[in-house]
């Protein structure tokens, strides 16, 4: 696979907002469904914190990131969910090395 | 989707091993390749510690993760790759919610 960057995060829901944060995050993956570049936008919850929602996403470029994030659809989402968002306290850049299911 | 299972964790080889463990765990996803239940199993390098190799995996359930490491081509690629392993600083369990390009 060609795919050269990778994000997975973790964000945390102000509490009892994992649900409603975790919507938003999914109507993410639906906005990115046509955008060619995004490989793979998961979206997970954690088995033990219901307001923990983790995102690992996989992008043919860091450019391709970051141009997204201009997306008018992206950007609305994202003032949807910022006010959902408690803090982010992990968030690691990965390089993808290859594997199944890409 | 109907992905219940995830995994993410974070392997630590022995000081100049990186490349021979991303390269035994990138045979393991060759040998998943057939295997139905296993959605995802993506290998990533992290971009500032060479000896830091990543998996992300997800399974249709737990219990089809577990029976995967009884295959015997798992089980030799476990034995090859455990003496490239210093340790195993952080896994997590997920619970997929959705998103894009599984």
């Amino acid at each position: 696979v060609s795919e050269r960057f990778a994000l997975h995060g973790c964000f945390r829901a102000h509490e009892g907002q994992g649900d409603a944060l975790a919507a938003v995050l999914l109507e993410a993956a639906d906005a990115l469904e046509g955008n060619e570049e995004c490989r793979l936008y998961l979206v997970s919850r954690s088995p033990d914190d219901a307001d923990i929602v983790w995102v690992t996403e996989v992008w043919t470029s860091r450019e391709a990131h970051a141009a997204s994030l201009e997306d008018e659809a992206v950007r609305a989402l994202v003032a949807r969910g910022m006010p959902l968002i408690a803090g982010m306290p992990e968030s690691r850049e990965l390089r993808p090395a290859g594997g199944k299911g890409l």
